[in-house]
């Protein structure tokens, strides 16, 4: 970790060297509550990391004691909350006094080395622009997210999942490193397969942007420590064939919740089957065990994190539904990349694909 | 139908004023067998259609006359094959001996309302262009399919599915009123729903070109019969609240490919978790009808049967890998449509917005 953790406010956590995460305890469809339990289960697990809490001193001040988190966390007190109705652009105008800015602010200001909020994404994405600004090198910044795939790890990864509409072939190839350096650091992978989304495997396919990033990403491959596969297709999104799958915020956008609506029915489905017939209810007590797996195993959204890649500071959006379990997920994931020096890693490898073993997957960080 | 229907080859089937089914025999995963059998269903619930079947004649008559389909059928044959590594643009300049050249030649020449094949799909849509053409009004042609939803017939229409990667404002306006004819006149309804796919609902959102679209359905609407509900999403997909999903083909594509790649991992999962245990291999026996019926009502395949809408002429796009009843489901879909008088009714409504009620739907096409 290059940045110095302070002491803060009265509570004062941070030992020397400790990994701080700021949190944003607003702003989630389920409370405060609900992320302050997410950190103590975090806090519980990872007893090394400290939290810097950003809201309202009087809501949170009584919650953080109850829990028993007053060692761990400092609490930043920020009277605003963003609501998940409020535009993007308002809240860049007058934002400053609200949970969010403030828990981006922490990171700008060196006093965390990532933030965690379950916010607005759009509102989220604006602030995190206007105060960590884009990384050298990078035009468009890009929303990362987990994928469920036959992959050992059960994961793909994909970007933009909707940080901007359009990407042009620079920006698809820079997607391309930011998304290897991720799956390095959050999957341990040493060399990731990348592929780039298109309606058809063969090389004359899909849009001029399309075949222009194709031949960018396969003379980058070799410098930039990434394996390129080529076009895949979107039945290949939970495929084994693939770790990194490139493609513009418009398109990652509509697939994305496209495999959340296609899960949901099948989750629904799943529900009137095993509730028609007492028959069918019975076979499903039997079989609850599995099936609450697979029910977990085939929701998009349980990797709960998209992350902010190509700013000068590591954001992770936590699902704005997300439970204590959910959050909790969002701040391990942060603390993953925090421990792995992500930041660092991921500008030096945008900076020169050229310049290789930088963002190498730290053993102790992806063993836990 | 306005087509007369000429009395053809030696076996002469063509009842004057019955319809008549271009029936590609060949090109499908599974061989003439399976697309004979699906003949054979249809022929048996409907006994009036009537078929010309193209293909080898030394493979095809024996397989016809053991199938008792001679009465039906016409045998037209054609020696040559499309298969599914084909490219496009071969076939349309060396295609003409193949049973898909001769399946739209059909068509084409009026001995035949509408075509159904299982073959190469990007050859069928080039051959179709080719031979049928563009339909007055329209720049793009188009693929319809159906969507698995909530909605009270199981289904949404959506369109492009991938006949072109790219449309521009008034090209989506077409497939939003091709979209609503197909939806009239496939699932019977009056005033469809018709969505524009796009990151977000609200209006500042996506594309150039979409808000473009936007404002010139927005204006279609009454003259077109159709209600514009906006912008959805792509978890919109299999809601309820929407009939007719209007996108280009590079997004329709990958939104279809997703969603049958997320149902086959949920499939998937789902048939592991019901094979973990004994216990869990119990329930399964016990839910097993209500199961099968959830995994059918999942997979987008079901409904098979891609429409190419915007030529002059109608053809059925089969899935490659369906079975007899999977074929069969193509040979209903392409009847109900014949029935209707869907061709003329689509190309009026084209030709003219403004001009309302030329594709009611016909109560004893829908009724099936």
């Amino acid at each position: 970790m290059a940045d110095a953790v302070h002491a803060l406010g009265t509570t004062a956590p941070g030992t020397s060297g400790a990994l701080v995460i700021s949190v944003d305890a607003m702003g989630g469809d389920r409370g405060p509550e609900a992320v302050l339990d997410g950190v103590a289960i975090v806090a519980k697990s990872s007893p090394a990391l400290r939290f810097i809490v950003h809201g309202p001193e009087a809501t949170l001040a009584p919650l953080l004691a109850a829990r028993g988190l007053s060692g761990v966390c400092t609490l930043r007190h920020a009277e605003g909350v963003v609501t998940m109705h409020d535009k993007p652009s308002a809240v860049m105008r007058n934002g400053k006094g609200t949970s969010m800015w403030s828990t981006i602010e922490s990171v700008r200001a060196g006093e965390a080395e990532v933030a965690v909020s379950c916010g607005n994404t759009g509102a989220l994405m604006a602030v995190s622009m206007l105060r960590l600004r884009k990384m050298p090198g990078v035009n468009r910044p890009a929303i990362a997210s987990f994928w469920p795939s036959r992959n050992p790890s059960g994961w793909n990864v994909m970007l933009d999942m909707g940080a901007d509409v359009k990407a042009d072939a620079p920006d698809l190839l820079t997607y391309g490193l930011m998304g290897t350096s991720y799956a390095r650091n959050a999957l341990g992978l040493t060399r990731p397969r990348v592929g780039l989304l298109n309606v058809g495997t063969e090389e004359h396919k899909g849009h001029a942007e399309l075949k222009a990033a194709y031949e960018l990403m396969r003379a980058a491959q070799d410098a930039g420590q990434f394996e390129f596969i080529g076009f895949v297709e979107g039945n290949d999104l939970p495929s084994a064939r693939v770790d990194v799958i490139v493609t513009d915020g418009f398109t990652g956008n509509i697939a994305l919740k496209t495999g959340e609506g296609t899960a949901k029915l099948a989750g629904d489905l799943l529900k009137d089957a095993l509730t028609a017939s007492w028959l069918s209810k019975l076979g499903a007590l039997l079989a609850m065990g599995p099936l609450k797996r697979m029910k977990a195993r085939i929701d998009p959204r349980r990797a709960n994190g998209g992350v902010f890649l190509g700013l000068n500071g590591t954001v992770v959006k936590s699902h704005g539904g997300a439970d204590a379990t959910g959050f909790a997920a969002a701040l391990e994931l942060a603390a993953r990349l925090a421990r792995s020096g992500f930041r660092a890693k991921l500008a030096a490898r945008v900076a020169s694909a050229s310049v290789s073993g930088q963002d190498a997957p730290d053993i102790e960080a992806v063993s836990e």
